[in-house]
C-alpha cells in the first residue's frame, strides 16, 4: 500500500485518508444509488471514474471495475475476488496521489453533505457470532445465574447463530421499539407488550466476499486473505424481555430479528494492516481446523466508542475478542456450508473485563441492576423511545496515522 | 376455482391434475431457467403462454404475467401480491380447460422427462418453527433428559430460528455427510469428524409473497390469504452429534447449516382448500396476536411418507400439527420484522403419536437405541453414506380428488 499522499487538501491526520478509503453505496438527488468511495468528507463516484479510463484504455485483462461500481451494492464488486480488491485499491491509491489525475477526477468527487448513504451490501446469509468471553460470561451470569456462565463448548468452538438479513439496515435508519412476549420468572404466564429491555450490542461485522459452493470448507489459513473484505460497525439491537422468553431451546429470535444497523462505509480489511493484532491466549488449544498461522489467524486493534444521547458510556476495545474472524469464517464451513459474496457475520458484542468496556446496555447496568450515568446525571438502563445510540471506532493505520471505522446510529420510535 | 376437466389426456384421479397446478422453475437443453407450471406429467412454458396472449391483446390493467414468468425464480411473481396469483391460477386453469386454447398451447408443454428443475425461489430468508408437539416433546426426552420435556414457552408461542439460505436445494441434489466438532456426555473433549448421526426432519416449507415495511407485523387473520403463496415438502438433513455439542445456548447452527432441500414444486395455498383442517386444541389460549377466525388460522390435512433406501419407514400426518402457518407468519412478524418475497419457513418435523408417524429418524431409531428395520431385513438408525431419502405428500383436493406435492428426494454422498 502507498504511503503517498494525496493531491487532495487533506489533513495528515484525517481518520479517512489515503491509507483508508471504504467503500460505501450513495445517490444524490434523483441518481441511481452506486459504489462510492470515502476520501476525507467527499465520497469519489468510483465507477464514473472507472469508466473514464475504460473509455480511454478499455479493461484489458483486469477486472472491469466501472462495470461492477455502476451497481447498488457492493455485491458484484465482492463477487470479483480478492484480487480484483487489490487492483481496485492499488488503482484508487494510484488516482488519489498522482497530481496528474486531479483533473479528471474532481469533478466526481461530491461532499459527503450532498450524498445519501444506502445500505452498502445486499446482504446474503447473516450470521451472528458471540466470540467475546467477557460478553459471553457476564450473559451467563444474567440470564443463567445457577450455570456455569460459560457453556462447555464456548472455548472449543465460536459459537454463532444464523440472524435475519432481510432486517439489516444502513445507519440512521430509525429503529421502531418491538413488541413480544416477555414473562418474568415470578410472572404466572407471558403477557404481551412492547419490550421494556431495549438494548444494544456494539459489534464488528465481516463483510464476505467470493462464493463457494455447497460441500467445500474454507481453510483458516485463506479466510482472511481470500475471503474477508472488509468490516463494518454493526449495532444488534436486541430485545433482552422478548431473548430471555423465546431463547431457550433454538436461540434467539424476534429478540433480534426486528432490526441490525450497519455501517455505511465498508472498511477494507487492506486498510487494517497496522491494526493486526495477537489473540488472547487460546486454551485449551482449538482443534486444528481453527488453528493457523498468526498472519492469517489474528485479532484487530479497533478501538470501539458507545454513545448513548450524547454521552459515551463505554470504550470497548476488539482487541479483547477471544475467536479470530478467519476462525469464525472456518467454523461457519467446516461443515461444507457455502458462503456468498455479500455475506455478513457479526463478531458479537465486544466487552472487555472493565466495566466502561462493556458492549452492551444489559451488562453496563447488569440487568438494570446498577444503572448508567449519563453526562447531565440522569441514569438509564435500558433504551427510552427517543434515545439515540450512535457507536464509533478507529483503528491505527501505517505510520501513525488513524483510520476512521464509519459509524452507525439509530434512533428509537416508539412502539406502533 | 373450477372443476371442469381439461382438454389434456388426463386421468381423473391424477394427483397433477387441473386442481394443483403447482409452480416451478425450469429449463431443457440450453435454454434459461424459467417458471413453469406442472400438469400431469408435463411442465408448460408458462410465461411463452402468456407472451401469445399479451401479443395478442396486451396485458390491459392486469399483472404482466409474460415478464414475471420469464425470471429465473418465482421472486418476482410472488411480488406481484395474492391478487396477481388469483389471476393467474384462474387463467391457468382456463387455459387447460377450455379447448379453443388447445392449439396454442400444446407446442409450449413440454415432457417432465426432458426438464431438468431448479430452485424455484431465490431464498430470502429462511426461518424455521418447531411446531409439532409431539417432535418437540420426543427431542426434548432425547436431548435433556432430566428436564421437562417441552419448554414451559413451547404452547405460548410458535419456537422457531433462523437457518441458512444459502444452502438451500432442490430435490435431487446429493448432500455431502458435515463434518465437525462432537462430545458425547462421557467424552473429555471434543473430537472433529464426519457426524455420526445424520438425520432428516420431514417438513412442509411455506413460501412468503409480497414484501412488508420494517416495523409492520402481518396480522394473522391476513397472513394465509395475502402472505403464504404456496407449500413446498422440505427435508431439514440435520446432524444430531454436531447439534447437540453446539446448540446451547445459541440454538442449532452447523448442525443444520450444510443443506436444506426442497421439492422443485410449489403446491399453491389455493390448491390446499379441500385440505384445510382444524387445529389440535390450544390449551392455554394463545394470547390475541395469534387467535384468527378457523378460516384464517388452520391446519392441513396433508399426508406424508417417508422412504429411505425403498422402505417407507414413516407417515407423518400433518394435521397433527400444533401451530397454524398463519400463527407463525405472525409471530415471525409480531416484533415489527419485515419479510420480503422469497421468504421461506418450515414447519418443523411433523411427528405424531405413533412411532411410525415420526418425521426424523431420531425420533424412529430413539437416538439409535431402537433401529429401524428395513424391507430387506437390515437394521438402521441414522443416515450411512449413499443411503437416499425422498419425502413425499398429498392432500385431498376438490370432489374426492387428490393433490400431489412435488417429492424431494437427496442421496448422501461421503465426507470430504
Amino acid at each position: 500500500m502507498s504511503s503517498a499522499s494525496t493531491w487532495l487538501d487533506l489533513p495528515d491526520d484525517h481518520p479517512f485518508g489515503l491509507a483508508n478509503l471504504p467503500y460505501g453505496v450513495f445517490s444524490t438527488n434523483g441518481t441511481a444509488p452506486r459504489v462510492g468511495v470515502r476520501i476525507g468528507d467527499w465520497v469519489l463516484d468510483a465507477g464514473a471514474v472507472a469508466q473514464i479510463g475504460k473509455d480511454a484504455v478499455g479493461v484489458g485483462d483486469g477486472p472491469d471495475l466501472a462495470v461492477a461500481w455502476a451497481n447498488p451494492s457492493l455485491n458484484p464488486f465482492l463477487e470479483l475476488g480478492h484480487q480484483a480488491w487489490t487492483i481496485a485499491r492499488d488503482w484508487l491509491t494510484e488516482v488519489f496521489s498522482e497530481a496528474v489525475h486531479e483533473e479528471a477526477v474532481r469533478p466526481h468527487l461530491i461532499p459527503l453533505g450532498e450524498v445519501t448513504m444506502h445500505l452498502p451490501i445486499a446482504v446474503a446469509d447473516y450470521v451472528d457470532f458471540y466470540a467475546s468471553e467477557h460478553h459471553a460470561t457476564n450473559v451467563g451470569k444474567i440470564f443463567r445465574p445457577n450455570s456455569e456462565p460459560l457453556t462447555p463448548n464456548w472455548k472449543h468452538l465460536p459459537i454463532g447463530y444464523h440472524g435475519r438479513s432481510g432486517t439489516v439496515v444502513v445507519s440512521g435508519t430509525d429503529v421502531v421499539r418491538p413488541s413480544g412476549q416477555r414473562k418474568a420468572p415470578a410472572d404466572p404466564a407471558p403477557t404481551f407488550g412492547p419490550s421494556r429491555k431495549l438494548d444494544i450490542e456494539a459489534e464488528l461485522g465481516f463483510v464476505v466476499g467470493g462464493s463457494t459452493t455447497l460441500g467445500a470448507s474454507v481453510d483458516v489459513s485463506l479466510a482472511a486473505e481470500q475471503h474477508l473484505f472488509g468490516v463494518v460497525l454493526l449495532n444488534d439491537w436486541s430485545a433482552r424481555d422478548i431473548q430471555a422468553w423465546e431463547y431457550v431451546p433454538l436461540g434467539p429470535f424476534l429478540g433480534k430479528s426486528f432490526g441490525t444497523s450497519i455501517s455505511a462505509w465498508v472498511t477494507p480489511m487492506a486498510a487494517l494492516e497496522a491494526a493486526r493484532s495477537a489473540l488472547p491466549t487460546q486454551d485449551p488449544l482449538p482443534l486444528p481446523y481453527l488453528r493457523g498461522a498468526a498472519d492469517a489467524v489474528f485479532g484487530l486493534d479497533i478501538h470501539v466508542e458507545v454513545e448513548w444521547n450524547g454521552t459515551v458510556v463505554s470504550r470497548p476495545e476488539y482487541r479483547d475478542m477471544y475467536w479470530a474472524p478467519a476462525q469464525m469464517l472456518a467454523h461457519l464451513t467446516v461443515n461444507g456450508a457455502s458462503i456468498r459474496s455479500g455475506d455478513l457475520f457479526g463478531s458479537g458484542t465486544i466487552s472487555g473485563a472493565a466495566r466502561d468496556s462493556r458492549g452492551s446496555f444489559l451488562e453496563l447496568s447488569w440487568n438494570g441492576t446498577e444503572p448508567v450515568t449519563m453526562t447531565d446525571g440522569s441514569e438509564r438502563s435500558f433504551l427510552e423511545d427517543g434515545d439515540t445510540v450512535v457507536l464509533r471506532a478507529w483503528a491505527p493505520g501505517p505510520a501513525g496515522s488513524r483510520i476512521g471505522l464509519g459509524e452507525v446510529g439509530g434512533r428509537i420510535l416508539p412502539a406502533r
